[in-house]
């Protein structure tokens, strides 16, 4: 698909240990070490997954074992961005992580994960992946259960219909979570249009990519409706938004927030297309030049394409004749390479996340946003986007 | 799959104008006759689908058009079958239909089709359908578009892709349309624990109804735990526990409308299964020996394959080489109706529908049930379980 959900690594050192968290006292009153976000995030899912232990054992059959799949899936792996996006915009509106709603914060900023569980295993059907975080995906672990055990059927066909089905109740889930999360009415009020909104737009933006890599719009302006909506919305202005509103943020602290979410995702955004062409493997962990073989259809992309179809007829044969083209050879990457940059594709789309990123940290200077959450969400932004390649 | 999601057509006219629904006034004061509440739950999707025009608008692209086919998806055809369950239950348990709260109702359960819809198109895919109620399935239009327009990559990959993320905002909306019905903070605390349990039961039906038509169980106690949750307590036991506690109905009618709604829909099911095999094509709709072809894993076939492997191989051969044959011969089908009828299978199935309808309606008939609503009820349950092939 033309982009990912997922954040670039770097941010993930950002996120594991620095963020403002509730601290606690032993029993003897003295100060405990606060937990990390992360701990906190991965304790109430945990918790969540307990709740259900008794409603899924008595379905019982494949039940138990497919819900530990599920639990084990959303526990072992992710950056836990979008929680942490929430929890830093939450206190910086005033949430005081030593308060009597923090817990219930937690929890409605742990719920994110849920969604993503559901878009990643969704999003690994729709692109026939094989593995994520280092494990198969979840269609190929059921689809490999069923080969082993010689049921009847095609293996593949009952792995996507068992992820489907995990991705419906991970997406439920991630509503109940929150229904349950223990946020008062008001909050809940506050939060409704906010996390509707969320869901409504990165399904949108997902149907959008599939339609992208269909070929259906290769322009510039398709590639960044896809990139505002799967990424930027969903991974960083709602859940900056989702905080803001928990924390009863005043109207121009939501709208600071939003801006600088919508702009650092997409810059961040941006800054993945490049590594996706450009990245060295040891950073990325991907081999480089995986987003040709792949066929995305990025904003980087799409600006080769404008800029080659005007005045480069070669490159713009070269481009589209590489683009998924999954055993396409190295040196024929290194051309696609040479295109881009020479076509100027690279220039703009730096310029694209100069131009995003400069905008953000203005905003974010100019707010009402808490000094401590401002510098952490300033690290975060300047972190995922600035040039590693 | 092993059982459906829908139930008998002949439930159509029981729900299609003689449910009590709230009577209205005309400008000048007089009465009008009341809509039926196939009706007010059309008007309330339908207003539902009108508040999320702007966002989908914003995101644009093929989503305008990919919802608009959602939209009629859901509004063209259906049954209302549980929002009917569960508006007659929140009557019985003394809902007034001219009350302030009864709009709130109605909208809580109109978002039962959404989850529905859902289902249906998730179970689409799954079973590879090709048509549902007459037209092409979401999936099959997808790909019919694609094709047509010549778009790049394969038609069928796009059309499940699309149909994914097409079903997810339909689960998605259903929470949102619950969140946003208007019935209040108690109401919607006490529903919280019932919806949820619902979609995380019908998910595990399905799970377990995938796993049994690869052979996984093929025992009789297997094939009713999916009856028991991906039809019963989805289609009749929940919508009923639903309306109860939106009357905030006492803990021994919650419970009697969930025996009731239990029975009845392990009864509806059963005979459902008799119909796929025995059925009338001109009563049915669908072709004779369908369960056969399709290779359904309903009681009926356990109980056939249980008593045929215990004293009969040369049954048990015919069944297991039968089931999941798209090209049968109509001969060979007509054995298989023979083996089941003189393997006793058949009278097991009448005499567990004969004794779940009976259990039920005991069940009813001591109940507090409003007299008019239980009258309904008791008119549903009868009219879905009675004998007409």
């Amino acid at each position: 698909m033309n982009c990912s959900f997922a954040l670039s690594d770097r941010l993930e050192d950002l996120l594991s240990g620095k963020l403002i968290t509730p601290s606690t006292d032993d029993p003897n009153g003295r100060r405990i070490a606060a937990p990390t976000l992360r701990e906190l995030v991965e304790s109430a899912l945990t918790e969540f997954f307990d709740s259900r232990s008794e409603q899924v054992a008595a379905v019982g059959g494949g039940y138990v074992s497919a819900v530990r799949d599920l639990t084990e899936f959303v526990l072992r792996g992710g950056k836990r961005i979008r929680p942490s996006f929430a929890w830093t915009a939450w206190l910086g509106a005033g949430g005081d992580p030593d308060g009597i709603d923090a817990a219930s914060v937690i929890r409605a900023c742990a719920a994110l994960e849920l969604v993503q569980a559901c878009a990643l295993i969704h999003d690994d059907i729709i692109d026939a992946s094989i593995t994520r975080r280092g494990f198969p995906t979840v269609h190929i672990g059921f689809a490999d259960r069923h080969r082993a055990a010689r049921w009847s059927g095609s293996p593949a066909r009952f792995g996507e219909s068992a992820a489907i089905l995990l991705g419906d109740l991970a997406l439920c889930w991630a509503d109940d979570m929150l229904r349950e999360s223990g946020i008062g009415p008001e909050s809940a009020a506050r939060l409704s249009p906010v996390w509707s909104a969320m869901r409504t737009e990165v399904l949108g933006g997902q149907l959008l990519d599939i339609e992208a890599e269909a070929g259906v719009d290769e322009s510039v302006d398709a590639a960044m409706k896809v990139n505002r909506y799967k990424t930027a919305a969903y991974t960083v202005e709602r859940p900056l938004h989702i905080g803001a509103v928990l924390a009863d943020a005043r109207a121009d602290l939501v709208a600071d927030y939003r801006s600088f979410g919508t702009d650092i995702g997409l810059a961040f955004q941006l800054r993945d297309d490049l590594l996706g062409v450009f990245g060295d493997p040891s950073v990325t962990g991907k081999p480089s030049g995986d987003d040709i073989r792949e066929g995305k259809r990025t904003v980087l992309i799409a600006v080769g394409l404008a800029r080659a179809d005007e005045h480069a007829p070669d490159a713009a044969t070269l481009l589209r004749a590489s683009l998924g083209d999954r055993d396409v050879a190295e040196a024929r990457i290194e051309d696609v390479r040479t295109a881009l940059t020479d076509l100027g594709a690279v220039d703009d789309v730096e310029r694209r996340i100069s131009h995003l990123t400069e905008r953000a940290l203005a905003t974010l200077a100019a707010s009402a946003v808490e000094p401590r959450a401002a510098a952490q969400l300033r690290e975060m932004a300047i972190g995922a986007t600035q040039r590693t390649y």
